[in-house]
């Protein structure tokens, strides 16, 4: 941790400082210059420890401003793992040489729509079937998903095609329930930061896919990934989906440097979700091929037989014939990167 | 609902749009210009068909965008309700001729602690008092409140002042425990979109504050509150406590313009969070006076005895000096715009 | 300036990094811990100097990141000038007790509009005249402004009613000609970083007001007034003017807590646009309040007779009466805040 | 033109918009539903008359929201010109199946400097030498660039190695000198809407690039190069260099959405800048990738023999040899999407 003195701070306001620092188990070391004074605190408390003392220094009249050297993160960090970790969701690999694709609809509909399009994106090579069974929708008079009757559509699916499932869990007493039905636990952009979710998560084995949250920065993202693993959960992939911007065009500005930012600081894979990124069927595919080039593991894609039938999301969901596009084109891409797809 | 075709469109695709809205109960009515072609369609399908079919629209090939004309929202409307609503908090009002000052620290540490606070604020003359059980904390690593016993303390300092007590709630299954304690359940900012909670909020009773989301447009903020008065709720209040931008010397952006948009659209009252919103206790009577003066019907500040103790967010609380000089400077504020506090 | 380096740095690298600091004329301090290398560079190389230093220090494989201690401008900031800085404007103090309201058209469109406009809200207390000659607009079909002869305009508003005249000056080689007709000199947020016209209004003595641009932080703000003065013209006072931010229901974000930012950081005054900043006429008035009560010397608010025939931004323009109204209702804010009008 | 208008609008409401749209050149088409009422203006005003227009409609008592059904520009549009622009600069094609790498500085610092880079990105495969002679920098105290020297500098290298030369001009009065030295003027991020500059660029005919201003939607931006073309130059290019967000890892957030937005949108060519675009080294090479598989024209890269001693930029220059490598591997990408390099 660094601190750094207000101009003119007394040698009296060093010493408080100092001491606040020895208080809570750090090694002060100051360097006093004409303009300024710099507080270095080395030593190893707690995480929580340093969590804490920053604000408590940062509110005395002395202190301009408190900065963190080492990370606020550890079991995700590439440095706690340095090789990459591989998920295996019953026997489909995330996170290793073969790029993963998950596709689907936005939402579970009925049994006929969702058999559809498993056998369809199973063909043109889909690994993990999608399909929202609990939808987050920002107004309550919106379609809220089918629930549990949408879970066993599911569950029918994966038997029918031998496809693990992909499903959104968003309150933490549904998280046992979800796991009887789905293969990984998808956690929605709004719920990044639902704690209880988060720590519910972590007490179960089932693998889980941590969306970023519309406006969470990365740290904030690697944070809420150290929640689930922090409760004994390792199987979880990060999944980019667009951020919040002042451009209009897209419904999200997805954010690709996100990709080998979190492969720099974290062993975890990382999948993009160019639908909901964009918001546009237009984009999908020219983002689905950037988001390979850049090193991601994965795609999520929402796919329906009629998307403009759709009960949810339709503008930007891929038709069976133009996800079948997709999966030819990106071949070349990943075969460029050195994967296979 | 407005649907603005794309360049050149044939008959054959107005007429399917044109069908497709009539399906849903619409009536087209269509206007072809030399350059474009806009069908305008009114009549009056319930909100989830409205929200189902633009989607569904927009993934028509003819159509180049869809655009809603009515508010998606209904309960929470001005239109739905003319006059300010006033609610009554244990006989507090809010968002009547008086500001109401809800104050207290950001975390319930101890007994002495809140107690202390409790007594300084009310005699300062705050009428609300603030504290939390529950944390939702970006690391798990962070303190992560004193839960049950966190708000047997705020029961207890209710008892000893006659403040009624605010205090999160963070997961549905927790919203019967807090009710028990608080007065007000404040739904924090990262959970506005947790809409299990909301819908848990919406079957009590108890008056809830919504914080606005990070990254939330007026219109999900009240689209949010529309989830709690669906379910039966009406005592919602908002509270603005600053959005996520690009300017990095505040820990947020208070976006005061909320405050006359809510007023606007709404009948609910709103609060402005000036210490979560800036982040810096040097500005939070700034903005605590401009809050007042655009016409916010109260304010949610931290105050700790000591904040360069506190266990979260020293550096945006103020100690109880610095609160009472806030409490006096804001009088002659509010009788500037004709209220009192 | 302090250098954090990278897990595992070698005593190598650790002197690579101290003798290039060396080399620019900093006295490093090195403070090794188990995790984490830190290296205080302390001493007063000329700003150039470490302007250029940290990014070349960055390029070095062991170095993780390089922070600044010390800011990055001079005679802007409240330190070289302790005391506020109050500008005379022909007579109109910017920056001292005094509130100062600047009003008038967005657009100079003929000699009557601009004269009607002048003497009703010279009637109601606006001290400065405000007129776009020269007009900024994001497309090339639009009116782009009468230029000289709104000049011309303006300079015989300013004979009639004896009040300074504020227009935007777009381009270094108009500063000249505006300076004949006007008494302030407005650079516009899309040139905030023109640096050749700050460069030029920096070689002029005419007061300017430099509007914040559209994502700019407060720190690149300052440096961009630091041209300015810099050039030798110390006449300078800040317009916040609305941010760029996701918010769709407001044009911009006016972001309020600027003002104490401002205030804290730099001795110059600060204005508010509420016009610009909110781009809605019905919030003009509530948010002119806040921006008095938290601190700003003054406001600029387009005003126009009939504001639907406006031949730009008619949406966010007050008409004469309702200007009246904001005059009337500004007054017991600036009293409360111990200021008048 | 869409108007809607308030819930209530009464029938000379109506009646007073349809005059003012008759008075511009509009037919009026009223549709009143139960809830809303909406006006279909069609007819061809002019742009301009269209631009103005709205303002005053929105200005207007009775109208709630005023909609555009036409795209505001007109000859970068892809219906005024439904085939791909191809850029000839000098010889070099930007836009067509080869993929236009320009490379080189940030900063022209001095001829050696500038002649081994240009000879090394020229054997990589670069096709374009970009340097600064004139530079933009948000601090007066930062090296501001050689200057005239510096483009004799560039001129020099362009003789030796053939290679055509793309550098920055900031102010109009200085189009005429760059052009004698530069193939490709290069119109910065801040400069964007400097519309005089735009407007002498559109006088000249040296093919342009136009950086998008860092909080510029692709509709400003489209408007922005609408500037250039209505002068008589439509050799323009774009390059996306990253827009303004909250995420504080990277410098600024790469759009690559920007471009499939932009090929759909418009004829011309579109360069990426992920060196600008995200402010590390550590990811040019990442995002190079994705911008070429989703269907960039061309890259930006900056290059300098020793980033650490770099005058401007280190943290995000290649050296020479990473350079080397980033041209071997983007061929493959190149090949996946059927371009060449």
């Amino acid at each position: 941790m660094i601190i750094i003195l207000k101009h003119g701070a007394s040698d009296d306001e060093v010493e408080t400082v100092s001491q606040k620092l020895r208080d809570h188990g750090y090694q002060p070391n100051v360097t006093r210059g004409v303009e300024d004074t710099i507080i270095a605190a080395i030593g190893s408390p707690s995480l929580s420890e340093k969590e804490m003392v920053a604000p408590q220094l940062q509110a005395l009249e002395a202190v301009e401003r408190v900065l963190f050297v080492s990370k606020p993160y550890k079991l995700v960090s590439r440095e706690s793992h340095p090789a990459d970790s591989v998920l295996d969701i019953q026997g489909v690999k995330v996170g290793g040489q073969q790029i993963c694709v998950m596709a689907g609809p936005c939402s579970v509909e009925n049994r006929e729509q969702v058999m559809t399009t498993a056998q369809a994106v199973r063909e043109s090579g889909a690994q993990i079937l999608r399909g929202g069974a609990y939808k987050p929708r920002t107004s309550p008079y919106d379609f809220q998903g089918l629930g549990l009757e949408g879970l066993e559509i599911l569950a029918a699916a994966r038997k029918a095609t031998g496809m693990p499932v992909i499903t959104e869990v968003m309150t933490p007493s549904l998280v046992e329930q979800v796991c009887e039905y789905a293969d990984v636990l998808q956690i929605g952009a709004r719920n990044m930061q639902n704690y209880d979710l988060l720590k519910e998560v972590g007490r179960c084995r089932t693998p889980a896919m941590l969306k970023r949250g519309l406006s969470s920065t990365i740290e904030e993202w690697l944070k809420a990934a150290e929640y689930i693993l922090a409760g004994g959960n390792s199987n979880v992939m990060f999944c980019e989906r667009g951020i919040r911007t002042f451009e209009p065009s897209t419904r999200f500005t997805l954010d690709l440097s996100a990709v080998p930012a979190i492969k720099k600081a974290s062993h975890l894979p990382i999948i993009v979700d160019p639908s909901q990124g964009t918001g546009r069927r237009d984009m999908v595919i020219a983002m689905s091929k950037a988001a390979i080039a850049c090193g991601a593991d994965g795609l999520l894609i929402e796919v329906h037989p009629h998307p403009e039938d759709a009960m949810s999301d339709g503008q930007q969901t891929l038709d069976i014939a133009q996800f079948n596009t997709l999966m030819h084109d990106l071949k070349p891409i990943a075969a460029a990167v050195g994967r296979s797809l």
